[in-house]
């Protein structure tokens, strides 16, 4: 495989989240070159994650053996409400930011054009053009993660919608009375799906007193508890931790047939850090679930699909935003 | 107000409906002249169907004063899926019709170009076009009947997804396991707050022994209840209604707040039957519900209001199609 040349031009995707700022530095085919991880530390405040992401960017640049004079633009995935025309991240609850400049700011240290997005729309953008080469017209991404968010391609492009909100099928509320989310609501899709759900499902029955080889590992308070530890488990034959698993992908396939109902996209891709963990757990429950309960006559020709990116799929997306927009 | 002259030009406008054909008369700038109204007989047949749309037109064309060679074309909404391109009704449970080709079948009888769209389709074409001017980019029409239908406009234009199906909004469960809906799933919002769902509601209200004064008007079984008596009711101070048409409401409100999260559109419009009827008991509890639950952000400037159209806006919605696809 031929190494791009030192003057190519190169993009540069960031994954800002919660805990982890990931950074890969993309040719321009969208060939993704060399990645680099710095945690977030957003305690310190918004001007040293700033720093972290300069400082990310530029290690990942450099990792890649390029220069940051190739980088034509950057493109961020933010996890939040974002105003995609001035790269203003308008509330990221994770991050305890409230209208932050992300775009200006980091611009002002990189020198380099900055692209912002919510998150999960970024990593819809990345999986549309890259994985599946921009071929659906419709596409719905969903991505679990610790919470759930989606994205919306809709006749090739994003669609964000009224407020630039659109997407947040996390919050749809599939169980009335169900679970509390984090939203305040009562039965939303997260509260049922997401990992904090598959947790706080898991570590109370093991407070009602069921058993499960997860407390011989970790300890009987689970505090160490990863989504890698739960298919371990299942593949040990454990039935707390599968049938935890089985009710979050038939509610999963339940979103999934509203989505279908409402929407009648051409595919739906499904992803985040649950998925890539669980996929062979998850999605044959998933699929089915969500054919026999959409409306007959909505499914015909749809495809449902676990997305293959895993945690590449938001910088990937960064990166086609970069290009997109810098054009 | 003059009148438009013998030469101007018209489109007709039908709403096809399981027990009842509506067809009204527009001019070009689809300001309504007059209506006409048949039954539909669907157990007759398809081509006795057919006759009665034809015959259904050609009235309503005669108490316009207005002659049949005026009319440029004929735009249908019909309850079930159509393919819009061919003007087939692929399937439509309430008319026991399959693969019906309603275009081709009644062209021939009219003469007329004839153009076929689902019914809640036509109703929000209606509602965007005519009631609100064209004005709104996104907007999203829930229409409360005998079952729950809908319609989604985005950036001006119908949206129609993948296989023609998109808008299936009755069949977003948004109560797992709750009661059951004609679809075959549990807890869609069509088994929680259509009329259908809403005489259930009260018929087992009156069977487990609660009082309502509906009872004395219509007898024990209330067979012959309709949305006007629910409002007659309330109005008389009767707390069984009242309380079902609250938890109604609710329900309708958290499905507004579920499409706010997932569409972010600008303007939400909710008519059919049930809202007509009740427009003042519902519409307060929709909004407050909607507002409520909706994610914070996602409604800012949003707009969710009772469509006027009323028992119109089907035949709008037949007119606007029929003069945009013949243009």
């Amino acid at each position: 495989m031929p190494e791009p040349s030192k003057s190519a031009e190169l993009y540069v995707g960031v994954d800002l989240g919660g805990t982890k700022i990931l950074a890969g530095v993309f040719t321009s085919q969208l060939k993704l070159l060399q990645t680099a991880k710095l945690s977030t530390k957003s305690d310190r405040g918004f001007a040293a994650v700033l720093d972290r992401i300069d400082r990310c960017v530029r290690d990942a640049v450099d990792e890649a053996d390029m220069s940051l004079k190739q980088v034509r633009a950057v493109g961020i995935g933010a996890p939040g409400a974002v105003n995609p025309e001035n790269g203003e991240v308008i509330f990221a609850p994770n991050l305890e930011w409230r209208d932050a400049p992300l775009k200006k700011e980091l611009e002002k240290r990189l020198d380099i054009p900055v692209f912002v997005e919510n998150d999960c729309n970024a990593c819809t953008l990345g999986v549309h053009e890259v994985e599946l080469k921009g071929k659906p017209r419709n596409l719905l991404g969903i991505f679990l993660g610790t919470g759930i968010g989606g994205g919306i391609i809709l006749d090739g492009e994003l669609y964000r919608g009224f407020n630039g909100t659109a997407g947040e099928i996390g919050h749809m509320v599939i169980q009335v009375g169900g679970p509390k989310c984090g939203c305040g609501n009562n039965g939303c899709f997260e509260a049922l799906a997401s990992r904090t759900a598959i947790f706080r499902d898991i570590q109370q029955r093991v407070k009602d007193g069921q058993k499960t080889i997860l407390t011989e590992w970790l300890g009987g308070d689970l505090s160490e508890l990863r989504s890698g530890d739960l298919r371990k488990a299942i593949r040990k034959g454990d039935k707390l931790v599968e049938k935890v698993i089985e009710e979050a992908a038939e509610f999963t396939g339940i979103a999934v047939a509203n989505l279908i109902n409402i929407f009648n996209p051409e595919v739906i891709v499904l992803g985040g850090g649950v998925i890539d963990a669980l996929e062979d757990e998850m999605m044959a429950i998933v699929v089915e679930t969500a054919m026999d309960s959409a409306m007959q006559g909505t499914t015909k020709g749809i495809e449902i699909i676990a997305s293959e990116l895993g945690d590449n799929a938001g910088i990937t997306g960064g990166a086609v935003l970069a290009r997109q927009r810098v054009k």
